[in-house]
């Protein structure tokens, strides 16, 4: 009931909508309009009630409520399922769960602030309240296993054309997934599959955008490594709209994929990466080596030319832009 | 102390050994000695007590109990922390339960019964009481996402030496890891994996093998597909040590794997295929072909010559050997 009075204040702009006329449209009476008023207004919406004439909504709360993100989205099923939460310890947890509870495909998990965010190779993930978008999506794809991990190229370029649209902001994918502005981490993400022989029982990919958070949200070590959306961008936005606009820009890369293959994101990736044609050091887990990043293969790996001619292909592990100054990763 | 009780008498065999002996040795009353012994009678342990002379360990139960597991046990790592419970709904399940609160590599959850035993493809695995050996063991693998499908053959290969050592058994390996004898599934192996990009967090290997479970412990519609390990075996055997002999086989299996690659584990998939040669019919995700089985490759995967004279590559899906009668899966 609250969302439906929400959508008739909305609907209506700065126009004042009467007591009586949202009594009579949602069939309830006007104590009870006046009540769920009351509880919007205590959930951070700015209402106005002017005596007997009516309510304007004039200010929506910055928070990721289902209502909120719902009333952006453009989607057809990615992120119309939505499990909001205040806190929690991961997103990624919380939506492992609900998958292994057996969850709708593109069931989407947000949160205000993650107690125990992760990240890659049990990183953790810094998360503070309402400073970011920090959320995790459910997916059941066609794929074989073994294409995973074209799914963190996917949701990669997703996020920076969703950044990217915002003025002022120009943000860059650093390989696999890390999203690169100004030199230091916006934005990671950490995909995670569940499958068995041949087939995914489901994809767990979480994203965490840092929107707002400034140094003093982060521990000294990495305050030189984080950067906010807000640092770059020359125009107000709402974190609602720009997850809807991840959203959709998932939905439409993945649907592409389903049909024809990732090679539509394989070219938008290259396209924003900052990695392509750098000199990088690559972490393996049996060995380190230099050399120059020089493409993706169809698998989504790694090109990268040794420096004594060699062309290997990054699986696994690491990857940093020399010099160092060039790319920080957060946690790195 | 009950278990340190049962390997006194065990260590004993046949000789008497005297309540005082137990008291003196484990440093507890004979009143606490005798109450022990009464617990391991209430379990199903023959438990001769001779008045004043002392008690004989004439039978164990049979059961799957830890202790009876570790008796037998001869790895040094696998299976080393046991999980037993009488009744649970799929030991897979409860096993990635445990590897997502983080257990030790290596642990092995067995179940006298599966109440929602699972098989691929959301296929159930029918496990009555006491009648099979129901169990799970979570890896923690140094391999790349892209290589987990090769442990789902190791463990066929596991499985595959271990029932063929009991005297009278010939059993065959279908692909990917079913296991058959007389043409009917004597095994059924379920590998779930929890990856992210480039690292994989566990494997749960399952494996199901009905060691005694007869006719009408079956429904109707599979009745005919079932067979057991006592319906050919020629010497009596106990499931704990088949067990045990399964877990000492994927243990070195996986550790040569570990080291030197898995050419070994496939040379003994190959040498145990009951596939290789044969007439199948594939069942891919996107269409139906006919052809011979031909050999695995590199990546464990079945090629296939079609009747048209292409090699495929079965990378997901299901295979049947033509005709039918050959080998029967249990729920095709």
């Amino acid at each position: 009931m609250r969302k439906r009075i929400l959508e008739l204040l909305r609907e209506n702009g700065q126009k004042l909508v009467s007591g009586e006329d949202i009594s009579r449209k949602l069939n309830i009476t006007r104590t009870a309009v006046w009540k769920h008023v009351q509880a919007l207004k205590n959930e951070g919406y700015e209402i106005e009630s002017l005596q007997k004439r009516g309510y304007i909504l004039r200010r929506i709360p910055d928070r990721l409520f289902p209502q909120e993100i719902a009333s952006c989205l453009k989607t057809k099923w990615l992120g119309r399922d939505i499990c909001y939460k205040e806190k929690v310890d991961s997103t990624n947890n919380f939506a492992k769960k609900l998958a292994n509870e057996g969850c709708r495909d593109g069931l989407l998990v947000v949160a205000e602030e993650q107690e125990a965010g992760k990240g890659r190779l049990s990183r953790g993930w810094i998360s503070p309240y309402a400073k970011g978008i920090w959320f995790s999506v459910v997916l059941k794809p066609p794929f074989l296993p073994q294409e995973a991990s074209k799914c963190t190229l996917l949701a990669a370029v997703a996020v920076a054309k969703a950044v990217n649209d915002i003025k002022g902001v120009k943000a860059a994918i650093k390989w696999p997934n890390d999203i690169i502005l100004n030199g230091r981490k916006l934005v990671g993400i950490l995909t995670e599959m569940n499958a068995e022989f041949g087939h995914i029982n489901y994809v767990v990919i979480g994203i965490g955008i840092n929107t707002c958070a400034s140094r003093d949200d982060y521990p000294p070590e990495v305050r030189d490594l984080a950067v906010s959306v807000a640092d770059a961008a020359k125009e107000s936005f709402l974190r609602v709209e720009l997850l809807a606009a991840v959203l959709k820009n998932m939905e439409e890369l993945y649907e592409l994929s389903v049909a024809h293959g990732f090679s539509a994101v394989f070219d938008e990736w290259r396209k924003y990466s900052c990695i392509l044609g750098q000199k990088v050091k690559v972490i393996a887990p049996d060995r380190t080596y230099l050399g120059t990043a020089v493409d993706i293969d169809s698998d989504g790996l790694l090109l990268v030319k040794t420096n004594n001619g060699h062309l290997e292909k990054v699986v696994a592990g690491d990857v940093s832009i020399r010099p160092a100054t060039a790319s920080k990763g957060m946690y790195q």
